[in-house]
């Protein structure tokens, strides 16, 4: 078995911004990290409050979830995790967290559009939310369904340009290239799930959204590509 | 009279964990727990402030509510605490707060739906609203009629499934095996009704929530049972 | 000229509590209080900030608002706190804020209706907004009519009863006994304030508020009363 | 090339205030200061975190934004606060920020309506939203045009008046005579924002905003007046 030392570090690093950025209550996300040469995913352990953590302490399962070595038991939602490792080979670290304002989103069943450039920024297009879970998803293998449900809504997406996804009537997901980036990429969600919630709530007219708010494809490319990609220049 | 020393202890950490939450302003909120073996309640000292509150200074009644021992009055919501014990055996411990989100429902007299399974992980099912109190129960016994409300509410429901409860126009409480339990599930309640208000707030149609929000009964169950009962499974 | 150093201190603690409770930005604030006796004010200087004060350089008036003593110049609101001193003479203590949610309330011009037990514990009845200033009173002694205008609002209620009141397209202003307790009722104020927009915003129903919402004149009676006057036995 | 020591402390200090007020999360924003004999403007290094800030690597440009030593690039958002500085001579220091009300207005497409005396402490009119960004103005020199289309949202009124604008599906801009007082606009921004959403969610009338709210021109010219000006009294 590989050294995972540096993993730990920074899947332990990764999960303790969560509570810094006011992501977390309790124990109630979690963030992995995989070692995909070892074949091998490092995950916050089930349970462990954040006082507690270390990276000593992070659990470690192969492709399949099994632990490997460690005392403590990996998080509940480690098949979802492993799901997204294996049918998005491009991503290095999965965020999983009930923040707020994304979890509210996630709850109401709507996806976030792409209302400004905050959200351009990072996501280019609408960050989706997933059908419901059907009865027997929910009665079988219900974390590997919750992922495989994510899996289905990215379909025909490239998962870099829309790192995150809401499972309906539960809560966000995010990814990244490392641990520290899907962590990343949770907090800029719950940002603009916070700012979306507002437009709506200002938003004068019936149906919600005023013709006025969102942003064209124009602005969506101009943001997302000035940050991302090979012309990328951007930094404020 | 036993040794009460433990118990304070664990009711005076759970008070305190009340304002580390942000759950209250200045004095607004109370803990208690019970000794059941010895028939005696022990509780927050009437208006004293979170500052000044030591395991020493909780207040001791017997389940009539007679002072035993101490110098400080119980808070003056004890007799809501007390007929709670009395109608649920299993519970250890009571919580009461003027928390922002849940006092904003138990206002607009409206019970908190399941929407989502950050409430279905705590709560098998809404957390309900009680009827408003009848002027003579107002002019009455106040606070033991606050206790039988949510009794009354809560019949037919099994109090560890549903461990909160919003009496209408004043606040929630909250219970759970133990004091700390109970302070825990009362920070639940918190955030899950401020989560059900950005809901209620970005839905869209007429009459509030879209058709689109709320768990089916299946995920409402999944999540319950995996983290309750005798094959509870789960931990972030 | 009195020894006025307790006062001082008095106001000055009352001042520093703002902030501590999120009340202001900046110097958006103030706190007086007064001696009776001598007629004289002592209120937070003009245009200082709260890292810069101390219980030496508040500003001292007389009661038309004269400098008497001290350095620095008294707040420009002090013509309305002095109106006030003037009309209610069980008052010691004025706090004015722009705190975020009274102020929305006094910007849509919205008396806060008692929705719930948290406002009847403090106030004994809506909180009310004045009427909109006239052009000849805004062009005139605009702070003195600002006073004015609360006074002419309160007509044949008592201040004590009812300790704040909201200043169309302004802010609070909040009393009480002693500038402590005109602060602490200022914080009541911006948290039932807060509490009410979250009963609006969630109300699903036209024209804003459920039927459901709000209290009957026992309830209110009730808690206003078991926590203020001869029999009061309150405290939580 | 004169030393800018004094300058760059200064854009620093203000860099450094807009976490502290909560206005940025990671490195969403930027503080600029000009020394106008020297045509050279100081302004935040692109992409470095607050933390790793110091007056020292500060950027520094020509007024065509060519670096002038330093080891970091500028800002990408350089160009639209060169744009500024050229249309408006009187103003010293720039800030962009996506606080999050500001720019919910901003991804709304709505202007701030002068609502309440807070907003005319400091803003002597409507805070404009700017018009969509033309497909060719995106695809072009779109830093420089997002100054252009600010400049002519302005036109004919005097920025020292109105000294911030919204973005459309961007965020806000605000300015000031100095670095510092520029950040202090975009911090009385976004509180104005925060009241102003409240006013729209709790106002029950169709349309929006009721009838009541806002504020007559007569007191939006007296609190802008009282505090702005050569007859200015103002200090709370």
């Amino acid at each position: 078995m590989p050294d995972l030392h540096e993993l730990k570090q920074k899947v332990y690093s990764a999960n303790m911004s969560l509570p810094r950025h006011g992501l977390v209550l309790f124990t109630w996300g979690n963030v992995s990290g995989i070692d995909r040469d070892a074949g091998l995913v490092v995950i916050k352990p089930s349970g462990v409050s954040y006082d507690e953590l270390s990276p000593e302490n992070m659990a470690v399962v192969d492709m399949s979830g099994n632990a490997v070595g460690g005392a403590l038991r990996p998080s509940s939602d480690t098949q979802t995790h492993l799901a997204l490792y294996r049918a998005f080979p491009e991503i290095g670290g999965v965020v999983h967290t009930h923040s707020t304002y994304a979890t509210a989103f996630a709850q109401a069943g709507a996806a976030i559009k792409p209302l400004g450039t905050t959200h351009a920024d990072y996501f280019y297009g609408e960050i989706p939310v997933t059908r419901p879970l059907k009865k027997k998803e929910i009665k079988g293998e219900y974390e590997l369904e919750t992922g495989n449900v994510i899996i289905e809504t990215l379909k025909g997406k490239n998962p870099m340009n829309i790192p995150a996804a809401l499972v309906r009537g539960h809560g966000p997901f995010a990814w990244g290239k490392t641990p520290e980036e899907a962590a990343h990429n949770a907090v800029v969600l719950e940002e603009v799930a916070k700012m979306a919630s507002i437009v709506y709530s200002i938003s004068p007219v019936k149906g919600g959204l005023t013709k006025a708010a969102g942003i064209s494809r124009a602005l969506l490319e101009r943001h997302y590509l000035r940050k991302h990609g090979k012309d990328a220049y951007y930094g404020q």
